[in-house]
Protein backbone atom coordinates (compact mmCIF):
# COMPACT_ATOMS: atom_id res chain seq x y z
CA UNK A 1 0.00 0.00 0.00
CA UNK A 2 1.34 3.13 -0.84
CA UNK A 3 0.17 6.78 0.59
CA UNK A 4 -1.70 7.92 -2.43
CA UNK A 5 -5.15 6.45 -1.01
CA UNK A 6 -7.36 9.23 0.46
CA UNK A 7 -10.59 7.81 1.81
CA UNK A 8 -12.91 10.90 2.23
CA UNK A 9 -16.46 9.14 4.17
CA UNK A 10 -17.15 5.71 4.87
CA UNK A 11 -19.53 6.10 2.42
CA UNK A 12 -18.12 8.14 -0.42
CA UNK A 13 -14.47 7.24 -0.23
CA UNK A 14 -11.65 8.84 -2.58
CA UNK A 15 -8.79 7.22 -3.88
CA UNK A 16 -7.05 10.21 -5.28
CA UNK A 17 -3.51 10.05 -6.84
CA UNK A 18 -1.90 13.37 -5.50
CA UNK A 19 0.64 12.83 -7.62
CA UNK A 20 2.83 16.11 -9.13
CA UNK A 21 0.70 18.20 -11.15
CA UNK A 22 -2.60 16.44 -10.86
CA UNK A 23 -5.96 18.97 -10.51
CA UNK A 24 -8.27 17.04 -7.78
CA UNK A 25 -11.64 16.63 -9.31
CA UNK A 26 -14.18 18.97 -8.47
CA UNK A 27 -17.82 18.02 -8.61
CA UNK A 28 -20.19 20.50 -10.66
CA UNK A 29 -17.43 22.51 -11.95
CA UNK A 30 -18.40 25.40 -14.07
CA UNK A 31 -17.31 25.13 -17.35
CA UNK A 32 -15.03 28.12 -18.83
CA UNK A 33 -16.73 30.22 -21.29
CA UNK A 34 -14.68 28.72 -24.16
CA UNK A 35 -15.58 25.20 -23.30
CA UNK A 36 -18.61 25.35 -22.02
CA UNK A 37 -21.64 22.80 -22.75
CA UNK A 38 -25.17 22.84 -21.48
CA UNK A 39 -26.31 19.34 -21.61
CA UNK A 40 -29.96 17.89 -20.50
CA UNK A 41 -30.49 15.16 -18.00
CA UNK A 42 -29.52 11.56 -19.02
CA UNK A 43 -27.26 12.28 -21.71
CA UNK A 44 -23.72 13.04 -22.09
CA UNK A 45 -21.24 14.62 -24.67
CA UNK A 46 -18.23 12.99 -25.86
CA UNK A 47 -16.11 15.77 -27.41
CA UNK A 48 -13.08 15.62 -29.24
CA UNK A 49 -9.63 18.30 -28.36
CA UNK A 50 -7.14 19.08 -30.82
CA UNK A 51 -5.07 16.74 -28.50
CA UNK A 52 -6.51 14.10 -30.27
CA UNK A 53 -7.88 10.58 -29.76
CA UNK A 54 -11.67 9.66 -28.61
CA UNK A 55 -12.40 12.15 -25.72
CA UNK A 56 -15.39 12.38 -23.02
CA UNK A 57 -16.93 14.92 -20.69
CA UNK A 58 -19.72 14.21 -18.46
CA UNK A 59 -23.14 15.72 -18.19
CA UNK A 60 -22.09 17.90 -15.57
CA UNK A 61 -21.28 20.71 -16.79
CA UNK A 62 -16.99 19.79 -16.96
CA UNK A 63 -15.05 21.13 -19.54
CA UNK A 64 -12.68 18.56 -18.95
CA UNK A 65 -12.52 15.62 -21.83
CA UNK A 66 -11.70 12.21 -21.37
CA UNK A 67 -9.42 10.64 -23.99
CA UNK A 68 -9.98 7.36 -23.98
CA UNK A 69 -8.44 4.43 -26.14
CA UNK A 70 -9.91 0.44 -26.65
CA UNK A 71 -7.08 -1.56 -27.55
CA UNK A 72 -6.78 -5.20 -28.27
CA UNK A 73 -4.73 -7.94 -27.10
CA UNK A 74 -5.00 -11.57 -30.16
CA UNK A 75 -3.42 -14.23 -28.27
CA UNK A 76 -5.81 -14.21 -25.20
CA UNK A 77 -8.52 -11.70 -26.99
CA UNK A 78 -8.05 -9.16 -24.01
CA UNK A 79 -8.88 -6.14 -24.13
CA UNK A 80 -6.66 -2.91 -22.57
CA UNK A 81 -8.45 0.69 -21.83
CA UNK A 82 -6.19 3.70 -21.84
CA UNK A 83 -8.00 6.61 -20.34
CA UNK A 84 -6.74 10.01 -19.44
CA UNK A 85 -7.63 13.92 -19.10
CA UNK A 86 -6.90 15.49 -22.03
CA UNK A 87 -6.30 18.82 -20.14
CA UNK A 88 -3.84 17.80 -17.81
CA UNK A 89 -2.42 14.66 -19.72
CA UNK A 90 -2.65 12.52 -16.48
CA UNK A 91 -3.62 8.94 -17.35
CA UNK A 92 -4.68 5.48 -15.93
CA UNK A 93 -4.05 2.01 -17.85
CA UNK A 94 -6.52 -1.03 -17.01
CA UNK A 95 -5.95 -4.55 -17.81
CA UNK A 96 -2.30 -4.55 -19.64
CA UNK A 97 -1.25 -7.53 -21.21
CA UNK A 98 2.18 -8.39 -20.92
CA UNK A 99 2.86 -9.19 -24.86
CA UNK A 100 1.83 -5.84 -25.72
CA UNK A 101 3.33 -3.37 -23.21
CA UNK A 102 5.82 -2.09 -25.89
CA UNK A 103 2.47 -0.97 -27.92
CA UNK A 104 1.27 0.63 -24.93
CA UNK A 105 4.47 2.76 -23.79
CA UNK A 106 4.24 3.53 -27.07
CA UNK A 107 0.64 4.94 -27.24
CA UNK A 108 1.00 6.67 -24.03
CA UNK A 109 4.58 8.47 -25.34
CA UNK A 110 3.15 9.32 -28.51
CA UNK A 111 0.40 10.73 -26.67
CA UNK A 112 1.93 12.75 -24.33
CA UNK A 113 0.80 11.11 -21.51
CA UNK A 114 1.53 10.57 -17.86
CA UNK A 115 0.51 7.27 -17.00
CA UNK A 116 -0.06 7.45 -12.94
CA UNK A 117 -1.91 4.04 -12.35
CA UNK A 118 -2.40 1.00 -14.06
CA UNK A 119 -4.96 -1.57 -12.76
CA UNK A 120 -5.89 -4.90 -13.13
CA UNK A 121 -9.94 -5.28 -12.82
CA UNK A 122 -9.18 -9.02 -11.04
CA UNK A 123 -6.17 -11.69 -11.53
CA UNK A 124 -6.70 -12.83 -14.82
CA UNK A 125 -5.80 -16.55 -15.57
CA UNK A 126 -5.23 -16.18 -19.36
CA UNK A 127 -2.82 -13.64 -19.37
CA UNK A 128 -0.24 -12.27 -17.66
CA UNK A 129 -0.73 -8.57 -16.73
CA UNK A 130 2.35 -6.12 -17.88
CA UNK A 131 1.83 -3.95 -14.91
CA UNK A 132 5.10 -4.79 -12.33
CA UNK A 133 7.30 -4.43 -15.91
CA UNK A 134 5.20 -1.41 -17.02
CA UNK A 135 6.54 0.46 -13.53
CA UNK A 136 10.17 -0.52 -14.00
CA UNK A 137 9.79 1.03 -17.37
CA UNK A 138 7.87 4.08 -16.28
CA UNK A 139 8.93 5.03 -12.46
CA UNK A 140 6.35 6.58 -10.46
CA UNK A 141 3.83 4.23 -12.07
CA UNK A 142 1.30 2.66 -9.33
CA UNK A 143 -0.44 -0.69 -9.91
CA UNK A 144 -3.83 -1.53 -8.69
CA UNK A 145 -6.04 -4.52 -8.14
CA UNK A 146 -8.91 -5.20 -5.45
CA UNK A 147 -7.82 -5.96 -1.67
CA UNK A 148 -9.69 -9.05 -2.20
CA UNK A 149 -7.66 -10.38 -5.17
CA UNK A 150 -4.75 -11.99 -2.82
CA UNK A 151 -2.64 -9.72 -5.13
CA UNK A 152 0.03 -7.58 -4.32
CA UNK A 153 0.14 -3.96 -5.53
CA UNK A 154 0.69 -0.50 -4.56
CA UNK A 155 -3.17 0.31 -3.91
CA UNK A 156 -5.71 -2.23 -2.99
CA UNK A 157 -9.29 -1.40 -3.88
CA UNK A 158 -12.26 -1.56 -2.43
CA UNK A 159 -15.89 -0.24 -2.92
CA UNK A 160 -16.41 2.66 -3.59
CA UNK A 161 -12.53 4.03 -3.79
CA UNK A 162 -11.99 5.96 -6.96
CA UNK A 163 -8.93 6.19 -8.95
CA UNK A 164 -8.57 9.84 -10.25
CA UNK A 165 -6.69 11.31 -13.39
CA UNK A 166 -6.60 14.84 -13.81
CA UNK A 167 -10.55 16.04 -12.90
CA UNK A 168 -12.11 12.15 -14.15
CA UNK A 169 -11.98 9.08 -12.04
CA UNK A 170 -13.69 5.80 -11.89
CA UNK A 171 -15.72 4.24 -8.74
CA UNK A 172 -14.76 1.00 -8.05
CA UNK A 173 -17.58 -1.77 -7.72
CA UNK A 174 -16.69 -4.73 -6.04
CA UNK A 175 -18.45 -7.96 -8.54
CA UNK A 176 -17.22 -11.02 -7.08
CA UNK A 177 -18.08 -14.41 -8.85
CA UNK A 178 -15.70 -14.99 -11.25
CA UNK A 179 -13.16 -14.46 -8.84
CA UNK A 180 -12.72 -12.97 -5.51
CA UNK A 181 -11.13 -9.89 -6.38
CA UNK A 182 -13.14 -9.03 -9.34
CA UNK A 183 -14.22 -5.29 -10.14
CA UNK A 184 -15.90 -2.81 -12.29
CA UNK A 185 -15.01 0.44 -12.88
CA UNK A 186 -17.45 3.40 -13.82
CA UNK A 187 -17.00 6.80 -14.82
CA UNK A 188 -18.27 9.48 -12.77
CA UNK A 189 -21.38 9.78 -14.66
CA UNK A 190 -21.81 6.36 -15.02
CA UNK A 191 -21.87 6.40 -18.72
CA UNK A 192 -19.08 4.31 -19.17
CA UNK A 193 -18.20 0.86 -17.24
CA UNK A 194 -15.09 -1.30 -17.64
CA UNK A 195 -16.52 -4.87 -16.02
CA UNK A 196 -13.27 -6.94 -16.31
CA UNK A 197 -14.20 -10.59 -16.61
CA UNK A 198 -18.15 -9.97 -14.92
CA UNK A 199 -19.93 -9.12 -17.39
CA UNK A 200 -18.96 -9.47 -21.37
CA UNK A 201 -21.05 -9.15 -24.15
CA UNK A 202 -23.87 -11.55 -24.54
CA UNK A 203 -21.83 -13.50 -21.76
CA UNK A 204 -20.26 -13.35 -18.23
CA UNK A 205 -16.66 -15.01 -16.67
CA UNK A 206 -16.27 -18.46 -16.13
CA UNK A 207 -16.88 -19.79 -12.60
CA UNK A 208 -15.03 -23.29 -12.62
CA UNK A 209 -11.99 -22.36 -11.14
CA UNK A 210 -9.88 -19.57 -8.63
CA UNK A 211 -12.74 -18.81 -6.64
CA UNK A 212 -15.59 -18.87 -9.01
CA UNK A 213 -19.30 -19.14 -7.90
CA UNK A 214 -21.93 -18.46 -10.28
CA UNK A 215 -24.84 -17.70 -6.95
CA UNK A 216 -21.85 -14.77 -6.58
CA UNK A 217 -21.41 -14.20 -9.76
CA UNK A 218 -25.30 -13.47 -10.74
CA UNK A 219 -25.74 -11.28 -7.57
CA UNK A 220 -22.87 -9.29 -8.43
CA UNK A 221 -24.07 -8.22 -12.11
CA UNK A 222 -27.85 -7.78 -11.08
CA UNK A 223 -26.45 -5.71 -8.27
CA UNK A 224 -23.67 -3.69 -9.15
CA UNK A 225 -23.67 -3.26 -13.05
CA UNK A 226 -27.52 -3.88 -14.24
CA UNK A 227 -28.38 -0.92 -11.53
CA UNK A 228 -26.76 1.42 -13.88
CA UNK A 229 -28.55 3.48 -16.78
CA UNK A 230 -29.49 1.50 -19.56
CA UNK A 231 -27.12 3.45 -21.98
CA UNK A 232 -23.96 2.57 -19.84
CA UNK A 233 -21.48 1.37 -21.95
CA UNK A 234 -20.00 -2.06 -20.95
CA UNK A 235 -16.23 -2.14 -21.94
CA UNK A 236 -15.49 -5.92 -21.22
CA UNK A 237 -12.03 -7.18 -20.19
CA UNK A 238 -12.55 -9.57 -23.32
CA UNK A 239 -14.32 -10.84 -26.26
CA UNK A 240 -14.03 -13.35 -28.42
CA UNK A 241 -16.05 -12.47 -31.79
CA UNK A 242 -14.95 -9.29 -32.35
CA UNK A 243 -17.28 -6.75 -30.53
CA UNK A 244 -15.89 -3.63 -29.26
CA UNK A 245 -18.60 -2.43 -26.63
CA UNK A 246 -22.51 -3.45 -25.63
CA UNK A 247 -24.90 -1.43 -22.93
CA UNK A 248 -26.47 -2.26 -19.77
CA UNK A 249 -29.84 -1.65 -21.84
CA UNK A 250 -29.00 -4.77 -24.23
CA UNK A 251 -27.20 -7.04 -21.92
CA UNK A 252 -30.06 -6.69 -19.37
CA UNK A 253 -32.52 -7.70 -22.01
CA UNK A 254 -30.15 -9.88 -24.41
CA UNK A 255 -27.32 -11.57 -22.53
CA UNK A 256 -27.85 -15.18 -23.06
CA UNK A 257 -27.14 -16.45 -19.64
CA UNK A 258 -27.67 -13.82 -16.88
CA UNK A 259 -31.54 -13.06 -18.44
CA UNK A 260 -32.66 -16.42 -16.77
CA UNK A 261 -33.22 -16.88 -13.43
CA UNK A 262 -30.72 -17.50 -10.82
CA UNK A 263 -31.10 -20.99 -10.74
CA UNK A 264 -30.87 -21.58 -14.73
CA UNK A 265 -27.74 -19.38 -14.64
CA UNK A 266 -25.99 -21.64 -12.01
CA UNK A 267 -26.87 -24.76 -14.02
CA UNK A 268 -26.04 -23.13 -17.19
CA UNK A 269 -22.36 -22.28 -15.46
CA UNK A 270 -21.95 -25.77 -14.20
CA UNK A 271 -22.22 -27.23 -17.00
CA UNK A 272 -20.23 -25.81 -19.38
CA UNK A 273 -17.46 -28.22 -19.85
CA UNK A 274 -14.65 -25.63 -20.94
CA UNK A 275 -11.03 -26.95 -20.95
CA UNK A 276 -8.91 -24.82 -18.37
CA UNK A 277 -7.14 -21.75 -19.37
CA UNK A 278 -3.99 -23.11 -21.12
CA UNK A 279 -1.99 -20.41 -18.81
CA UNK A 280 -3.49 -20.82 -15.81
CA UNK A 281 -0.43 -22.31 -14.13
CA UNK A 282 1.77 -19.51 -14.83
CA UNK A 283 -0.59 -16.97 -14.88
CA UNK A 284 -2.22 -16.39 -11.98
CA UNK A 285 1.08 -16.85 -9.86
CA UNK A 286 2.76 -14.48 -11.84
CA UNK A 287 -0.40 -11.95 -11.09
CA UNK A 288 -0.37 -12.10 -7.58
CA UNK A 289 3.14 -10.20 -8.02
CA UNK A 290 2.10 -8.11 -10.76
CA UNK A 291 3.23 -9.98 -13.47
CA UNK A 292 6.53 -10.09 -12.60
CA UNK A 293 8.44 -9.71 -8.57
CA UNK A 294 8.10 -5.87 -9.22
CA UNK A 295 5.14 -4.85 -7.67
CA UNK B 1 -27.38 1.48 -60.81
CA UNK B 2 -30.69 2.13 -58.72
CA UNK B 3 -33.31 5.04 -58.20
CA UNK B 4 -31.83 6.12 -54.77
CA UNK B 5 -29.42 8.61 -55.52
CA UNK B 6 -30.00 12.32 -55.91
CA UNK B 7 -27.23 14.58 -56.77
CA UNK B 8 -28.41 17.55 -55.30
CA UNK B 9 -25.85 19.81 -57.50
CA UNK B 10 -22.51 19.29 -59.15
CA UNK B 11 -20.44 20.64 -56.19
CA UNK B 12 -22.71 19.11 -53.05
CA UNK B 13 -24.14 16.12 -54.25
CA UNK B 14 -26.66 14.20 -52.47
CA UNK B 15 -26.83 10.49 -52.37
CA UNK B 16 -29.78 10.34 -50.45
CA UNK B 17 -31.44 6.71 -49.75
CA UNK B 18 -35.39 7.50 -49.51
CA UNK B 19 -35.99 3.93 -48.89
CA UNK B 20 -39.77 4.07 -46.70
CA UNK B 21 -39.39 5.75 -43.39
CA UNK B 22 -36.56 7.18 -43.80
CA UNK B 23 -36.67 11.03 -42.73
CA UNK B 24 -34.51 13.32 -45.32
CA UNK B 25 -31.13 15.28 -43.10
CA UNK B 26 -32.03 18.79 -42.87
CA UNK B 27 -28.56 20.92 -41.79
CA UNK B 28 -28.67 23.29 -38.82
CA UNK B 29 -32.22 21.63 -37.71
CA UNK B 30 -33.30 22.79 -34.11
CA UNK B 31 -33.00 20.64 -31.43
CA UNK B 32 -36.30 19.97 -30.05
CA UNK B 33 -36.54 21.47 -25.95
CA UNK B 34 -36.21 17.68 -24.94
CA UNK B 35 -32.94 16.66 -26.89
CA UNK B 36 -31.75 20.54 -26.73
CA UNK B 37 -27.35 20.82 -26.83
CA UNK B 38 -25.93 24.09 -27.06
CA UNK B 39 -22.28 23.28 -28.34
CA UNK B 40 -18.94 25.54 -28.82
CA UNK B 41 -17.33 25.47 -32.15
CA UNK B 42 -14.93 22.99 -32.35
CA UNK B 43 -16.67 20.46 -30.20
CA UNK B 44 -18.80 17.49 -30.53
CA UNK B 45 -21.16 15.55 -28.98
CA UNK B 46 -21.75 12.27 -27.76
CA UNK B 47 -24.63 11.17 -26.16
CA UNK B 48 -25.86 7.97 -25.18
CA UNK B 49 -29.62 6.56 -25.80
CA UNK B 50 -31.95 3.88 -24.42
CA UNK B 51 -31.74 2.25 -27.49
CA UNK B 52 -28.05 1.26 -26.57
CA UNK B 53 -24.88 1.85 -28.42
CA UNK B 54 -22.19 4.20 -28.25
CA UNK B 55 -23.86 7.32 -30.27
CA UNK B 56 -23.35 10.47 -31.80
CA UNK B 57 -24.49 13.58 -32.41
CA UNK B 58 -22.77 16.66 -34.85
CA UNK B 59 -21.96 20.26 -32.87
CA UNK B 60 -24.88 21.85 -35.39
CA UNK B 61 -27.77 20.91 -32.75
CA UNK B 62 -28.73 18.11 -33.64
CA UNK B 63 -30.76 16.06 -31.45
CA UNK B 64 -30.33 12.84 -33.79
CA UNK B 65 -28.09 10.62 -32.37
CA UNK B 66 -25.93 8.08 -34.07
CA UNK B 67 -25.55 4.75 -32.98
CA UNK B 68 -21.95 3.39 -33.85
CA UNK B 69 -20.50 -0.02 -33.33
CA UNK B 70 -16.63 -1.16 -34.36
CA UNK B 71 -16.75 -4.85 -34.87
CA UNK B 72 -14.02 -7.01 -35.80
CA UNK B 73 -13.46 -9.83 -38.26
CA UNK B 74 -9.98 -11.90 -36.68
CA UNK B 75 -8.72 -13.71 -39.96
CA UNK B 76 -8.11 -10.42 -42.22
CA UNK B 77 -7.92 -7.93 -39.21
CA UNK B 78 -10.60 -6.10 -41.05
CA UNK B 79 -12.96 -3.57 -39.35
CA UNK B 80 -17.02 -3.56 -40.15
CA UNK B 81 -18.71 -0.18 -39.06
CA UNK B 82 -22.32 0.03 -37.69
CA UNK B 83 -23.75 3.10 -38.04
CA UNK B 84 -27.84 4.30 -37.16
CA UNK B 85 -30.10 6.81 -36.67
CA UNK B 86 -30.41 5.92 -32.95
CA UNK B 87 -34.09 7.41 -33.43
CA UNK B 88 -35.32 6.29 -36.63
CA UNK B 89 -33.06 3.00 -36.64
CA UNK B 90 -31.84 3.32 -40.22
CA UNK B 91 -28.65 1.97 -40.52
CA UNK B 92 -25.47 1.56 -42.78
CA UNK B 93 -22.61 -1.11 -42.80
CA UNK B 94 -18.79 -0.22 -43.81
CA UNK B 95 -17.03 -3.09 -45.15
CA UNK B 96 -18.45 -6.57 -43.56
CA UNK B 97 -16.72 -9.71 -43.91
CA UNK B 98 -17.94 -12.98 -45.64
CA UNK B 99 -16.81 -14.79 -42.53
CA UNK B 100 -18.53 -12.62 -39.52
CA UNK B 101 -22.36 -11.84 -41.75
CA UNK B 102 -24.07 -14.06 -38.81
CA UNK B 103 -22.66 -11.67 -35.78
CA UNK B 104 -23.79 -9.02 -38.01
CA UNK B 105 -27.18 -9.32 -38.91
CA UNK B 106 -28.29 -10.64 -35.20
CA UNK B 107 -26.70 -7.64 -33.94
CA UNK B 108 -28.34 -5.89 -36.62
CA UNK B 109 -31.37 -7.45 -35.47
CA UNK B 110 -31.17 -7.16 -31.78
CA UNK B 111 -30.69 -3.32 -32.46
CA UNK B 112 -33.84 -3.34 -34.15
CA UNK B 113 -31.99 -1.31 -36.95
CA UNK B 114 -32.92 -1.48 -40.60
CA UNK B 115 -30.09 -1.92 -42.42
CA UNK B 116 -30.20 0.33 -45.48
CA UNK B 117 -26.73 0.14 -47.22
CA UNK B 118 -24.32 -2.08 -47.26
CA UNK B 119 -21.23 -0.23 -48.69
CA UNK B 120 -17.47 -1.23 -48.84
CA UNK B 121 -14.57 0.94 -49.25
CA UNK B 122 -12.71 -0.76 -51.95
CA UNK B 123 -12.63 -3.70 -53.53
CA UNK B 124 -10.61 -5.90 -50.93
CA UNK B 125 -7.60 -8.36 -51.36
CA UNK B 126 -7.75 -9.57 -48.42
CA UNK B 127 -11.57 -10.75 -47.67
CA UNK B 128 -14.78 -11.49 -49.37
CA UNK B 129 -16.99 -9.30 -48.59
CA UNK B 130 -20.72 -10.26 -46.95
CA UNK B 131 -22.63 -7.39 -49.16
CA UNK B 132 -24.22 -9.92 -51.59
CA UNK B 133 -24.92 -12.45 -49.68
CA UNK B 134 -26.73 -10.34 -46.77
CA UNK B 135 -28.83 -8.79 -49.94
CA UNK B 136 -30.18 -11.88 -50.12
CA UNK B 137 -30.83 -12.15 -46.42
CA UNK B 138 -32.21 -8.62 -45.94
CA UNK B 139 -34.44 -7.84 -48.47
CA UNK B 140 -34.61 -4.15 -49.52
CA UNK B 141 -30.31 -3.96 -48.29
CA UNK B 142 -28.65 -1.65 -50.95
CA UNK B 143 -25.38 -2.22 -51.76
CA UNK B 144 -22.67 0.56 -52.55
CA UNK B 145 -18.80 0.79 -53.92
CA UNK B 146 -17.03 3.45 -55.69
CA UNK B 147 -17.35 3.59 -59.22
CA UNK B 148 -14.29 3.53 -60.34
CA UNK B 149 -13.87 0.09 -58.45
CA UNK B 150 -14.29 -1.75 -61.64
CA UNK B 151 -17.15 -3.60 -59.01
CA UNK B 152 -20.65 -4.34 -59.34
CA UNK B 153 -23.04 -2.68 -56.75
CA UNK B 154 -26.66 -1.41 -56.59
CA UNK B 155 -25.07 2.36 -55.64
CA UNK B 156 -21.86 3.65 -57.30
CA UNK B 157 -20.36 6.48 -55.71
CA UNK B 158 -18.11 9.06 -56.19
CA UNK B 159 -16.35 12.53 -54.84
CA UNK B 160 -19.60 14.28 -52.80
CA UNK B 161 -21.60 11.76 -52.62
CA UNK B 162 -23.40 11.37 -49.37
CA UNK B 163 -24.74 8.07 -48.27
CA UNK B 164 -28.10 8.84 -45.89
CA UNK B 165 -29.08 6.86 -42.71
CA UNK B 166 -32.23 8.97 -41.02
CA UNK B 167 -31.00 12.61 -40.37
CA UNK B 168 -27.06 11.36 -40.75
CA UNK B 169 -25.56 10.48 -43.90
CA UNK B 170 -21.40 10.03 -45.04
CA UNK B 171 -19.61 11.97 -47.26
CA UNK B 172 -17.49 10.39 -50.15
CA UNK B 173 -13.98 11.48 -50.82
CA UNK B 174 -12.32 9.76 -53.32
CA UNK B 175 -8.87 8.35 -51.88
CA UNK B 176 -7.28 6.13 -54.62
CA UNK B 177 -3.92 4.88 -54.51
CA UNK B 178 -4.34 1.83 -52.62
CA UNK B 179 -7.13 1.06 -55.42
CA UNK B 180 -8.89 3.27 -57.84
CA UNK B 181 -11.98 3.02 -56.53
CA UNK B 182 -10.69 3.66 -52.90
CA UNK B 183 -12.78 5.98 -51.08
CA UNK B 184 -12.52 7.82 -47.48
CA UNK B 185 -16.42 8.16 -45.86
CA UNK B 186 -16.52 11.26 -43.20
CA UNK B 187 -19.02 12.06 -41.10
CA UNK B 188 -21.56 15.54 -41.38
CA UNK B 189 -19.69 17.16 -39.19
CA UNK B 190 -16.36 15.91 -39.76
CA UNK B 191 -15.35 14.16 -36.72
CA UNK B 192 -15.30 10.75 -38.00
CA UNK B 193 -13.84 9.37 -41.25
CA UNK B 194 -13.78 5.86 -42.48
CA UNK B 195 -10.58 5.48 -44.22
CA UNK B 196 -10.90 2.11 -45.89
CA UNK B 197 -7.33 1.16 -46.62
CA UNK B 198 -6.25 4.95 -47.91
CA UNK B 199 -4.98 5.69 -44.29
CA UNK B 200 -4.19 3.21 -41.62
CA UNK B 201 -3.03 3.52 -37.78
CA UNK B 202 0.36 4.43 -38.12
CA UNK B 203 0.31 3.18 -41.70
CA UNK B 204 -1.22 2.77 -44.55
CA UNK B 205 -2.53 0.40 -47.71
CA UNK B 206 -0.15 -1.07 -49.83
CA UNK B 207 0.43 0.13 -53.34
CA UNK B 208 2.20 -3.11 -54.96
CA UNK B 209 -1.28 -4.80 -56.45
CA UNK B 210 -4.87 -3.93 -58.27
CA UNK B 211 -4.35 -0.50 -59.39
CA UNK B 212 -1.84 0.35 -56.41
CA UNK B 213 0.26 3.66 -56.80
CA UNK B 214 2.31 5.24 -54.20
CA UNK B 215 2.01 8.87 -55.79
CA UNK B 216 -1.55 8.80 -55.80
CA UNK B 217 -2.16 7.34 -52.30
CA UNK B 218 0.29 10.20 -50.83
CA UNK B 219 -2.02 13.00 -52.68
CA UNK B 220 -5.16 11.42 -51.87
CA UNK B 221 -4.31 10.82 -47.91
CA UNK B 222 -2.36 14.59 -47.65
CA UNK B 223 -5.70 16.37 -50.10
CA UNK B 224 -8.38 14.63 -48.80
CA UNK B 225 -7.75 13.22 -45.10
CA UNK B 226 -5.18 15.40 -43.79
CA UNK B 227 -7.00 18.35 -44.20
CA UNK B 228 -9.54 17.34 -41.75
CA UNK B 229 -9.67 18.70 -38.73
CA UNK B 230 -7.11 17.59 -36.29
CA UNK B 231 -9.54 16.21 -33.61
CA UNK B 232 -11.28 13.84 -36.65
CA UNK B 233 -11.37 9.97 -35.46
CA UNK B 234 -9.61 7.84 -38.22
CA UNK B 235 -11.62 4.43 -37.99
CA UNK B 236 -9.15 2.21 -40.84
CA UNK B 237 -10.48 -0.47 -42.64
CA UNK B 238 -7.56 -2.77 -40.55
CA UNK B 239 -5.42 -2.62 -37.64
CA UNK B 240 -3.04 -5.42 -37.27
CA UNK B 241 -1.95 -4.57 -34.03
CA UNK B 242 -4.83 -4.18 -31.37
CA UNK B 243 -5.39 -0.39 -32.15
CA UNK B 244 -8.87 0.19 -32.93
CA UNK B 245 -8.40 4.24 -33.47
CA UNK B 246 -6.33 7.41 -33.92
CA UNK B 247 -7.19 11.26 -35.32
CA UNK B 248 -6.20 13.03 -38.35
CA UNK B 249 -3.96 15.09 -36.04
CA UNK B 250 -2.15 11.84 -34.80
CA UNK B 251 -1.33 10.50 -37.83
CA UNK B 252 -0.02 14.00 -39.68
CA UNK B 253 2.34 14.18 -36.55
CA UNK B 254 3.47 10.58 -35.96
CA UNK B 255 2.55 8.22 -39.34
CA UNK B 256 6.20 6.82 -40.23
CA UNK B 257 5.19 6.83 -43.77
CA UNK B 258 2.59 9.73 -44.29
CA UNK B 259 4.90 12.24 -42.57
CA UNK B 260 7.54 11.91 -45.12
CA UNK B 261 8.30 13.80 -48.37
CA UNK B 262 6.68 12.33 -50.87
CA UNK B 263 9.86 10.83 -52.72
CA UNK B 264 10.63 9.46 -49.09
CA UNK B 265 7.25 7.83 -49.10
CA UNK B 266 7.67 6.33 -52.95
CA UNK B 267 10.49 4.54 -52.17
CA UNK B 268 9.41 2.86 -48.78
CA UNK B 269 5.99 1.81 -50.50
CA UNK B 270 8.64 0.76 -53.38
CA UNK B 271 10.88 -1.58 -51.15
CA UNK B 272 8.15 -3.36 -48.50
CA UNK B 273 8.83 -6.43 -50.35
CA UNK B 274 5.34 -7.79 -48.71
CA UNK B 275 3.97 -11.68 -49.71
CA UNK B 276 1.33 -11.47 -51.94
CA UNK B 277 -2.28 -11.50 -50.04
CA UNK B 278 -2.99 -15.02 -49.66
CA UNK B 279 -7.02 -14.85 -50.41
CA UNK B 280 -5.91 -11.95 -53.54
CA UNK B 281 -6.73 -14.94 -56.52
CA UNK B 282 -10.51 -15.51 -54.77
CA UNK B 283 -11.12 -12.04 -53.23
CA UNK B 284 -10.70 -9.78 -55.90
CA UNK B 285 -13.26 -11.22 -58.54
CA UNK B 286 -15.72 -12.23 -55.64
CA UNK B 287 -16.12 -8.80 -54.30
CA UNK B 288 -15.97 -7.49 -58.19
CA UNK B 289 -19.65 -9.04 -57.97
CA UNK B 290 -20.16 -7.99 -54.28
CA UNK B 291 -19.01 -11.20 -53.11
CA UNK B 292 -21.59 -13.50 -55.06
CA UNK B 293 -23.46 -13.25 -57.82
CA UNK B 294 -26.66 -11.33 -56.81
CA UNK B 295 -24.97 -8.01 -56.46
Amino acid sequence: MCSVITKVTANRRCLAVTLGGLRRYTEGLNASAAGDRRLCAGTIARGVLREGGRTYSSGTQLNDLLLFRQLFESESSTYTYLLADANTKDAILIDPVLETIDRDLKLIGELGLQLRVAVNTHCHADHITSTGLMKTRLPGLKSAISKFSGAMADILLSEGDRITFGKHYLTVRETPGHTDGCMTLVTQDQCMAFTGDALLIRGCGRTDFQQGCPKRLYTSVHHKIFTLPDHCLIYPAHDYLGQTVSTVGEERMLNPRLTKSLEEFVTIMENLNLPKPSKIEISVPANLVCGVHHF
